[in-house]
């Protein structure tokens, strides 16, 4: 197999390689799932009149609606939809063992690393009284954990633990079942090991609606995360304002900066594990070195034949792969900053020192110690990542996610006196009297 | 006049009457607006459709679009958009060196809260290597100004002053122009107050798009924030994804919670503060004092006489208005947390003892020397908070609206030998041979 990655040299043919052409169009809906929302609605639908119909569904009828879709969709004709928890410790000793060991070493990690980064409330006390902020988490969120090929137990466990160390009373998870076999063993298994309180098999759009309007069943949540299909993805999009959803996912992103001191047989590998994930998936190399720039392709080549996902690589790659040759660091984090990836990795002799001109990333993978795929697992922070260059505007999920700010004002005697008469002054210039008088009074009461 | 305001008696009623119906419906557009509209685009269009022409047309064709659509709305035909720094500073003179000192008092104090709010960077280092979280400002921050009588100056303190405190590298103000006054002096004067960086005068959508994709004259931005008329919301939902931008802003509230202990005279201003705002604001009191339910609304009416925006408050009253009677405030806390009001006011002996039980508010005002009104000026915290019920779910204004982080990875040689293994596993677990490779060959050259 040949790869047919695109090369770029210096900085302006970079830059204009990196240039972002917005989110990428929604492909149109494969013919068998066109076939099946024509048959469960009776007419042809969009992906939104079909997301509509459902979460218009399940919020006028509950359980009953969820429970039609569920059948439609899933094949499952069932009167529970909650997993009770021994299922989940069922499930715990039915894995590998080594697998429960590692995704309880990544759970562990996870939460130790979320601790550090827990908010607590604090004010401030001076004459004028006490000004703070009361940090609460959020009573109850849902995780939604997609089916198929994307169950991943990771996701959960990224998600979960943070929200568990925010502090959030109850946390539900929401996955597809399959026909007969439910909810896969490891997903259940990691649900466990997160120590969530819930776990519903319902998926799919119905899932959305029911976390977002509660049902019978399922209880009504302040916020939604996780990743899901287009039909997962435009539910949360409707149900936004109702809860709180966090951000839509994009294909994923590795930017791999690499100078003469690389080692080529990891920076391939690390192109590789980015690029295996989907078609859409981007994998980006910026290096100084012109034998590496011309050298990995080849490296790429010897090392993805031997994986059982091949064609993904090479589809990935020749569709979004980009290897930029530029002049200088300085120039390879120029191009970093302005693609703002969800990975950018430092595969130089000097990592740190470029630690503080990166502005815009998800995270940041300081050294060949640090291979994206760590990250992924068992490292500590959160896999969930900005993707599409809002990196530049926002934050890998954390514990600030689930916790949320309530401002704190308990104002002194003094502060009556002290602020009362400008904030008279000020209400009045924005014509609002009323407000004027609210302090006016007050201040007449201390007088007499 | 007589103010028809709604009563209810116990929990479950008053539960009943507080329950949210949603967010409110749209208002069809006036007239005149659809006739101006109309004759811009030379046929109907639904505001939605208005908004997409203006943001499409901005983004191709930049401040051509801009002066188009400045002409058309704003009656101004201008070549600069930008207004200088001098002009903000002559506008600083102009004022009334009351307002001046209000303004600045302000905005001292907000800068002087939020200052005790900012993260920092921080990370942990042990034998797995270092693991943290970067926090950096946003670059960029776009605020916009609305015009007319909702132009107002305490909005832009609260919203740039704190992201001056993130440390936002350039904060950029739009405000609409009108014919020949440009931009209001107050607006001018509070943009030289909160030390922003530069302001242009246009409005509506075409400010929105401006800021977003950038222009020949106005930079793309990276978050846009502050509220603005039903276009500048659906430009600002629009373009959402390509830059950050905040909460859409609801119809305002207040939650006064009274005992016996309460004075009427104060409850019934607050509440009157509330209302006149507009016609759809609301001002809610649940109190567990027969006298102040029975006698509020008298009170209420002999205080609002006074005030000029006496109409607007009876509108308000009578359409959103609620007086609860309780049995506890234990019940008046249930309806506060079930309501979740922007502003939640403790008007009662013992206010702190209610605090811990507060679950869901945008801010709680602590006895009777915490008017909202203070909140809204010269207290420190953001006025900016949630509003429709979304306090569930979200915080008022703050520093971190303007910072985000970027995770940190270092691992160690003996990371690799520690976490590799069980990063293998699960990632072959998860249909990931890639990612394991990436490790594997760690793994190996550690060995070699």
């Amino acid at each position: 197999m040949t790869i047919n990655i695109k090369r770029t040299n210096g900085l302006a043919e970079s830059l204009a390689a990196l240039t972002r052409k917005g989110a990428p169009k929604e492909a149109a809906l494969p013919p068998h799932v066109v076939a099946r929302n024509t048959e469960i609605f009776g007419e042809v639908l969009t992906a939104h009149q079909v997301v509509e119909r459902i979460v218009e569904d399940v919020r006028a009828n509950g359980d009953v609606a969820v429970r039609k879709y569920t059948k439609a969709y899933d094949g499952r004709d069932v009167a529970e939809f909650e997993i009770p928890r021994s299922e989940w410790d069922a499930a715990l000793q039915r894995i590998d063992p080594n697998l429960r060991a590692a995704l309880e070493l990544t759970a562990a990690r996870v939460r130790s690393f979320h601790e550090k980064q827990k908010r607590e409330s604090w004010f401030n006390a001076d004459e004028n009284g006490i000004f703070g902020q009361v940090i609460r988490p959020l009573e109850r969120v849902g995780i939604y954990t997609p089916g198929g090929s994307a169950a991943l137990p990771s996701s959960l466990l990224m998600t979960a633990v943070p929200a568990r160390v925010a502090g959030v009373e109850e946390i539900i998870i929401a996955a597809p079942p399959r026909g007969d076999e439910s909810v896969p063993d490891i997903i259940l298994a990691a649900a466990a090991i997160a120590n969530v309180d819930r776990v519903f098999a319902i998926g799919g759009a119905q899932a959305i609606a029911a976390l977002a309007y509660g049902t019978e069943s399922v209880p009504q949540v302040d916020k939604i995360c996780g990743p899901g299909n287009l039909f997962v993805a435009l539910a949360k999009q409707r149900v936004n304002g109702v809860v709180a959803i966090d951000a839509v996912a994009g294909p994923t992103e590795t930017l791999v900066i690499a100078d003469d001191s690389a080692n080529i047989e990891l920076v391939a590998a690390d192109l590789i594990a980015q690029a295996e994930h989907d078609a859409v998936a981007s994998a980006i190399l910026i290096t100084t070195s012109p034998s590496i720039a011309d050298g990995v392709v080849a490296e790429i080549e010897a090392q993805a034949t031997l994986l059982p996902r091949l064609e993904v690589i090479t589809a990935s790659l020749d569709a979004n792969g980009v290897i930029a040759l530029v002049d200088s660091l300085d120039d390879a984090i120029t191009c970093g900053n302005a693609y703002a990836p969800e990975h950018m990795c430092l595969e130089v002799a000097d990592a740190w020192s470029l630690v503080p001109q990166i502005r815009n990333a998800g995270g940041i993978f300081v050294g060949e110690n640090s291979p994206e795929a760590m990250g992924d697992y068992s490292a500590g922070p959160s896999h969930v990542m900005p993707t599409m260059g809002t990196a530049r505007f926002s934050s890998p999920a954390n514990v600030n996610d689930y916790q949320k700010i309530i401002s704190l004002f308990a104002a002194s005697d003094t502060a009556v006196q002290n602020l009362g008469p400008s904030t008279v002054t000020f209400a009045q210039a924005e014509g609002l009297d009323g407000h004027a008088a609210s302090i006016q009074r007050r201040l007449k009461a201390k007088k007499d």
